[in-house]
């Protein structure tokens, strides 16, 4: 019945070929005649006091010309928590803290002169654990608060305390999750410049460029009018672009006092460690069935450690408690996070914004609930799953819900019926396993230490915007040429992930003509309307149903123009492959047609070339040019600030995935085989992009499971490089088969939701349980290294042998 | 009762700072990565069989890119006539055709390739002018053409010819007007890039981006979809950009057979000779008026050579009539123009149009006609001035008509009553005139051999667009973001005149806010719609009234939000310097916030924030970002196509300047000491914009007057370098007094006309009439240098003493 011409599609991405062939413009592309090389200076002691600052031989360095200490910071902190300011002026919070800043003409002198800069630290009492920042006198981060507590989020619905006292099977675990980190193709990039009159123009890689004029216009006292953004390609951003960060600010400064363009582009080493991170997770949870295998209650109590500053990333909480409450139909649940100042590294947004935390332990649980019930998982999980059209207890309006065809499908697509010949032995010890394991796989010796596991996991995810600010809204402008040609104006943000050609897919397919026919304009505040920015999964929804109302704007104009050509209602038309004719058989067309002849443009008259219509409304008296506009914002509402309840986004995405793994009893070395993910995204405006977010996600799930940490000892990050910081390569990935499920969301445009962030999200919790399915061991912490599979297996045979 | 805050204002223009710094970036500035040099061969043989071109030793010259010849050119013609290649593939019709083209690593490879290609020619006789051009039997331009004479046109009423016969008082002249041409600041500029779909961008010094894209489409043979054409900073173009040149689309065949981006940059030797002139003309009139001075008929026949291909400069015929049709109430009137193919060098459009030429001859005779019916030639325009709301003849709705104002203003600010005593003596004798004159100026001996005189002379133009396209419209949009800022997208082109700031603050004070509020975007096809272009003095009208119904779209939906507010019905509201409140006296404005306390924004709460109002609307629940459109095509006609007649324009502009002026009779050479140029503008936007089109016109009427002329001999072009081409410095000018007539047009933005081009339009007609003043000489030639003004004066004394 899906009679699209343009949508689902797999239309490269409009810009595949620049990018490929190395054309594109990314920011470290960017300069202006006479652009400084901005360098920052970090304090690297993570709490003290500074006595003094001298920069007298750093200034003297032939080609700069501008150094900064906190002394020429504006009035006013900034940041999401109030608590920022762009350079530090009288104490550090965190080794990163930027304490001076120099413009030069080039690389080497700006790095000389930050050598020369001599700063006079008192050192203070740090903490580096969110425990250690709530102990009773503890140094006080920032000494303006009362104590380090920054917020907690406390949500409950039903009487989650008392559901679990009373129910029949319960499970209990704590976890600690790590500082994980965006790694981003591209690094950080700012380029500031100032025009004579005071206005700031600055090329970003920026994922929220209005926010980011807002939040400029505070931390630098001058006007958000005054302040332009513009974003050349990204190359990724994953929520690193979600705030701003010093750097931003200390540019635009360096650019005001040394009167030229100045740029900041970040070194990977800066990039791991001046950008933020993941917040490190202390959790204890619980959760409870009742014995026919319904799920019963959660609770959840979370410790953020948020680090030095408060960022958009101490809103995680409201993501996490999502999956708590509302994944999976469960009538009690409770969940408490405390967001704790420490002088760690400051923390932010990152790609699924508290759900793979979540997810993972939430996920996990239920495998632990199946198996005290002695169900299995993926029955489990059906019996519980949400279904379309319900109201969570927590506020949640799931429209559209294809959870239970995602568990369906991941479960008979990696052959789940092999796993449950291997779950009845699960509780049994190693060696007997060893043996079922190997019997399964042809490869494997007898005497093979290789062990397989199947695990799965699902995910909801907000699919239709998240209101976490006043307005989710984006805006858009459709204007069409006299050629056809077709200009989408979009507030929304390409970060890489391809919402450009779905935009233009969805404005073709709205309008009628070819998804080349569009041309996307998205990268200048001054030229876009508004958007909240790239986040939440939220561009396709959002700026999706923008561009559909423009384009059905511009279209209702032109359809207006052909109605009068053609001699019939505009409602009687449509418009395909750039031809505008009656809907419905020939006879009927032709009958209309012998009535009345008129401009028509084919041999029988019935069609008219959708550019000449547009001519024609054009070229006459009292003519018009075409310009469709279009302002989308969900009819969803910010969250109680009390109860933390209410319908945050317009549609909600589901997703099952489920994991093969090998496990090396002998080293611990976890190898996944496969990842089947099945993920009800509404429609898939482009399956080839879709796919792109899963495998994308997945490829971060997997790094989150297995081998990604930064290892942060008293405040210092000791890994800041891609070799020892360790990200899945190519050749580290598994095989992966993505399954798109269409629910055709009603609020979706063209049904779609969603999917920018959920292919991450279960991936680590589908692992886990693959990993216990193997080898009969949990680990709570992540990552799952080999160091860390290992000693459990070793701890779990010392416990089964007694040794 | 002019209660403007920002309309009339003296503003800066908005680029003015960068301007001046060097800052903003010209097409020259422009480059890609990996662009390469652009360079073209010319003919330099007037007419010929091209036999061969061999490009083996320029293809094998190290760093060329392409060399491409004819055989390269796509199969359709180009240009206004239909008539032109990129490269010229079997013959050449005049010396600066393009035979072949190269693109080079760099300038030194380029012209090394270029010097080693070989054409062989069979040259052909040639047609070096107009009348040549017509006569029996010869050689044909276009071959394809049955002869020369590529049209007529042909316009009358009443019935000049018999009231030529019959009339009181007539006069009678031949005129020749020399190739004169436009001389920007900066040369012809190309830049163009294809990307690897084939779209094809383009920078260019263009006025016509839209028409471009048409044209290049035609000239490449892709689809006008597929490119897209930017505007940097443009240093002038008075008409050279109102065609597209062959240097464009071999740009693009560069850009093409390169696979790199191509830049063509003119020296100035070649925008002198491969750019545009303006036509020459020869021209017989008649005028003639009944004895009690009404004017009573014209009859002008022109012919132009318009040289060796057609371009819009063709259609300038439809500007020289009105002037003689128009300008002043004449019951009849004749105008035959014939634009004739030539060998010579093509020409093309130039500010003014036809009317500075159309002007001279018509103004001229017109004091020759006072002085036969032995009226003052003031009182001889006055009595036959147009007047308001009067139709002419020709079809021209007049309706706001400030002539007689400015004749009356200049003649009493010159101090006509000087000139007066001097006329009675103008038909004497040189010898007895000298110490007439020389008794005005105290500075001059006895023995003096400097004369001086005034004159006078009037102006017609169009003020409100000008219909010669199928549309006369512009497009334009306002988004005012969260800050007060305010985006104006409009189709103009800003070709230095400074209409984007005019058009900012017709938007400031629309909406009520500052202009430093108002930021244009101008410059890409892709981004802003449609728009004819720059040209005909149209964009403050039509681009203006656009941005004006942008603006209160916008303003509509701000006040229905404010109006909400502050609880009072939109009509109450207005806007001042970025501050809503009721309209009228604050105690009305209080009585109804008694009644009503709402949010309010000053302590009386009268008030509220512009921004404030729109973040209101933004941040809510249905929330919507404001975007207004707005399209503007004037109520006027194409003119007939036989009759010539119609409402071309929605406005018309008038102008009187007087000019007086030294001539040493010695030499012959012409002082101008002061002009005192009145121009009915309708409205002031921006009163010293207005004076710089009026000071930088009457700069181009003086060298067209006295100094300009390009000497083409046999079709070459003798003086291509501003060293002998003579255009006037700031020391060669005369001391300006701009004064500004306001007659507030009923169809302008605030009342606004055009001014682009009436400044330079009487300036040549107001010399010369001074010149005659000064030494009874009348030149019929221009420009008016020593050498003839001198011959002239010879050849009156011979006349006068029967030598």
């Amino acid at each position: 019945m899906n009679d699209f011409s343009v949508i689902g599609k797999r239309v490269p991405k409009l810009d595949a070929l620049d990018k490929a062939t190395g054309r594109a413009e990314y920011g470290h592309d960017v300069s202006l005649p006479g652009t400084l090389v901005g360098k920052i200076l970090y304090a690297n002691v993570p709490h003290a006091r500074i006595l003094h600052i001298d920069t007298t031989r750093a200034e003297r360095v032939r080609g700069v010309k501008a150094v900064l200490t906190g002394k020429h910071n504006p009035a006013h902190k900034f940041g999401y928590g109030g608590d920022n300011t762009p350079l530090k002026a009288d104490k550090v919070r965190c080794r990163r803290d930027e304490v001076a800043a120099v413009a030069a003409l080039d690389e080497d002198a700006a790095e000389e002169s930050l050598e020369l800069i001599r700063v006079e630290y008192a050192e203070l009492p740090a903490l580096f654990s969110a425990e250690a920042a709530l102990a009773q006198g503890a140094p006080l981060v920032h000494e303006e608060r009362a104590n380090n507590l920054f917020t907690r989020y406390n949500y409950s619905h039903g009487d989650a305390e008392r559901a679990l006292d009373d129910a029949d099977e319960i499970v209990e675990q704590e976890y600690h999750l790590p500082y994980v980190t965006h790694t981003a193709m591209e690094t950080s990039f700012v380029l500031a410049a100032f025009d004579l009159q005071g206005h700031l123009t600055l090329w970003s890689t920026t994922q929220i460029p209005f926010l980011l004029q807002r939040d400029l216009s505070e931390a630098l006292g001058i006007p958000g009018r005054d302040i332009r953004v513009i974003q050349p390609a990204i190359g990724g951003a994953f929520g690193r672009g979600l705030d701003v960060y010093p750097f931003e600010p200390i540019c635009a400064l360096l650019a005001k006092h040394s009167g030229k363009p100045v740029r900041i582009a970040f070194t990977r080493e800066e990039e791991f460690f001046a950008t933020a991170t993941r917040q490190p997770a202390h959790v204890k949870m619980r959760t409870a069935a009742k014995r026919d295998g319904t799920l019963w209650a959660r609770d959840a109590r979370v410790l953020l450690d948020a680090g030095a500053y408060i960022s958009w990333g101490a809103v995680t909480p409201l993501v996490m408690m999502e999956t708590v409450a509302s994944l999976y139909r469960i009538p009690h649940a409770k969940f408490v996070a405390d967001v704790v100042y420490s002088n760690n590294p400051p923390t932010g947004a990152m790609r699924g914004y508290g759900n793979p935390q979540s997810t993972f332990f939430v996920e996990t649980q239920m495998d632990m609930l199946a198996e005290k019930l002695g169900m299995d998982p993926v029955e489990f999980r059906l019996r519980n799953a949400n279904v379309p059209n319900e109201e969570t207890p927590q506020g949640l309006k799931i429209t559209s819900c294809g959870l239970r065809e995602c568990i369906t499908e991941v479960a008979e697509r990696i052959g789940w019926e092999r796993r449950a010949s291997v779950i009845s032995h699960q509780s049994s010890v190693i060696s007997h396993q060893l043996s079922v394991i190997s019997h399964q796989s042809s490869v494997s010796s007898r005497q093979s230490p290789i062990r397989r596991g199947i695990g799965i996991a699902c995910t909801l995810n907000v699919g239709g915007g998240a209101r976490i600010y006043r307005s989710d809204g984006c805006g858009a402008t459709v204007k069409v040429d006299d050629f056809g040609r077709v200009t989408l104006v979009s507030g929304s943000t390409e970060i890489g992930q391809g919402s450009e050609t779905a935009l233009a897919q969805i404005v073709a397919e709205a309008l009628g003509v070819r998804v080349e026919d569009i041309m996307v304009i998205n990268s200048d505040t001054s030229v876009k309307p508004w958007d909240v920015g790239t986040h939440a999964s939220r561009t396709t929804f959002i700026a999706g149903n923008a561009a559909w109302i423009a384009a059905n704007d511009a279209k209702r104009q032109i359809f207006d123009a052909a109605s009068k050509l053609l001699n019939v209602s505009p409602d009687e038309l449509e418009c395909r492959d750039r031809m505008i004719r009656v809907k419905g058989d020939g006879d009927a067309s032709s009958r209309m047609l012998r009535n009345e002849p008129r401009v028509r443009d084919d041999a029988s008259g019935k069609t008219i070339a959708f550019d000449k219509v547009v001519r024609s409304m054009h070229y006459r008296e009292g003519g018009a040019v075409v310009i469709g506009t279009g302002w989308y914002d969900p009819p969803t509402k910010l969250v109680d600030k009390d109860t933390y309840k209410g319908n945050i986004s317009a549609a909600y995405g589901f997703g099952a995935q489920a994991a093969e793994v090998e496990v090396d009893v002998e080293t611990g070395q976890v190898r996944v085989l496969q990842i089947i993910a099945a993920h009800d995204v509404g429609r898939a405006i482009n399956p080839m992009y879709v796919e792109g977010q899963i495998e994308g996600g997945i490829q971060m799930g997997v790094g989150y499971a297995l081998t990604e940490e930064l290892q942060v000892r008293e405040g210092r990050i000791l890994n800041p490089s891609l070799l020892d910081y360790r990200v899945p390569t190519a050749l580290d990935m598994p095989r992966i088969e993505s399954v798109i499920i269409e629910t055709s969301d009603p609020e979706g445009p063209f049904g779609a939701k969603g999917v920018g962030e959920m292919g991450g999200t279960p991936t680590a919790a589908a692992i886990a349980n693959a990993i216990y399915n193997a080898v009969g061991v949990r680990l709570n912490q992540l990552p799952m290294t080999g160091e860390r599979v290992l000693q459990a297996i070793k701890e779990k045979q010392r416990l089964e042998t007694g040794e």
